[in-house]
């Protein structure tokens, strides 16, 4: 079922200036409204996802086989950005959204905190390493946004340094846009209330506690220097050719209904299909059934 | 329901000298025998799979969540290696056992035919370059063996080199097991009329004409002498370090049965659990209740 007032990508797309505040976490935009309230909602959206999820597979394999034959240049691919606050559930999207894919065809990235080595570079050397190849649909979990983002909040470089980088994230996505890689930049907007939850969550359940990291507090300590920090970036950073998006992330249901939609509807902006052979169908198949280019014999036909 | 005669990984497991021929691409080796016959095997089989993979996901994490607690060195990772001739089912293995874990912690890798930077190296190179990240599975598509198969074959090499390569990899696969890596190798053994079928459906359906490459039927003109190589490397490879096994793949559902069971049984013997919090529990829980280490406030529960 379509959307209500047009695609996900259209209802989710944010532009300057964003207000976060302005966006409900827990708000199901999009969502159609026929649909009615209630557990009922969540029960179809997920039935949703289920059906997106093979269109998705469909979809990844033809980027994939696009690329192994080389019939376009550039070749193609896909990059989803993930961003969010702890707990904001970029995991849990992952799991479900790419787990509907082919693992073979995924390049799926998380980055923590820099390295040594990836100090003594610029803060984009460790992005451009990890991009995903042509066919492939890439997955980051952070960004180069955590260089506008904690690096800002925490005062790890000089305000001049973060500043200078908004232009060039600007560049640096324009130029993969150019390079045959689409971009979709997503948000995972939670709220203090949901994110505090969460936490506790991860605090009560001993299977848990891997996930759950003492600096989380002090992040959670600076919500609304946060908040302002990923306002800027997306209203910097929001552009037509590396747009962001704004997922309320409350509800696992709908940021799941929302992020497959995305990605389903950036996949239809491909124009995507299975390439022609580009070999000669017929002969190939008269070599198959005489036995192949060797020694082997005829195909037998296995009566099953 | 447990295999019959012990576990799958015993049941595969291949010992010098290894006799392909011996082995009936068709057969079911460990499938209870109670399940009967016919139809009624696959479904139940299909099944089976599908109780695996919630386990299969719940040991990913396990395995995950220990490394990134650091409570134990050297930090464990699994590796399952996959060979097969062509149409052997690498893809669609990975597709569906792979498909059950979570996509963050998967490390997959495909290896084709060596880039001229990589014939610029050891034929180890490319393959250290991408082992699995402490807590991840790996799963490689063909791998380090080509290089004594088609290496072989083809006549890429002069003798005494790929004759040289098996003590290498020998002393490449028990260094890695002391360095953590659990490594499991899969030969998915496919019979030549199933592969002529599977080549001839490839050529029928337009979707599929980008899996077909012509050089396919060389390989498959060389049957006989690609069976042997096979043979050799798993005889004088399969180490008590890192097992060959071999899994009949003429039948799919049988396959990846089989390759489930063998990583869940492999998962069983690293004595996975999820840590001990690495920090004071009841401390953590009152900062996050008194509102965080900062400006944020304290939790508001939402009533949901």
């Amino acid at each position: 079922m379509a959307p209500d007032g047009g695609s996900v990508r259209e209802v989710l797309r944010v532009s300057a200036p964003v207000d976060l505040g302005a966006i409900d976490p827990r708000s199901t935009p999009g969502l159609p409204a026929s649909v009615g309230r209630g557990e009922h909602r969540k029960t179809w959206a997920r039935e949703q996802v289920e059906l997106v999820d093979e269109e998705l597979g469909r979809q990844q394999e033809m980027l994939f086989a696009m690329a192994r034959t080389g019939s376009r240049r550039p070749v193609q691919r896909v990059l989803v950005v993930l961003q969010a606050m702890d707990c904001g559930g970029k995991d849990g999207t992952i799991k479900r959204v790419a787990g509907a894919m082919n693992p073979l065809g995924l390049h799926i990235r998380s980055f923590g905190p820099p390295t040594s080595e990836e100090l003594r570079h610029d803060f984009l050397w460790r992005i451009r390493r990890e991009l995903p190849p042509p066919g492939y649909v890439g997955m980051f979990n952070r960004s180069h946004y955590e260089d506008v983002l904690i690096a800002r909040i925490g005062a790890l470089v000089p305000e001049a340094t973060w500043r200078a980088r908004y232009d060039e994230i600007n560049s640096f996505e324009r130029e993969l846009t150019e390079d045959g890689v689409t971009v979709v930049k997503v948000m995972l907007h939670i709220s203090y209330a949901e994110q505090g939850e969460r936490l506790l969550g991860r605090l009560d359940d001993p299977r848990k506690h891997w996930k759950y990291d003492p600096s989380d507090l002090d992040s959670r300590g600076h919500w609304d220097d946060y908040q302002a920090a990923y306002a800027e970036a997306l209203s910097r950073c929001g552009t037509d050719a590396a747009p962001w998006f704004v997922v309320p992330a409350d509800r696992k249901w709908y940021r799941d209904w929302a992020v497959a939609h995305l990605l389903r509807e950036t996949f239809d902006t491909l124009d995507l299909g299975y390439p022609a052979a580009d070999f000669d169908v017929a002969r190939e198949r008269e070599r198959l059934l005489a036995g192949g280019a060797g020694a082997g014999g005829a195909v037998e036909m296995n009566g099953r």
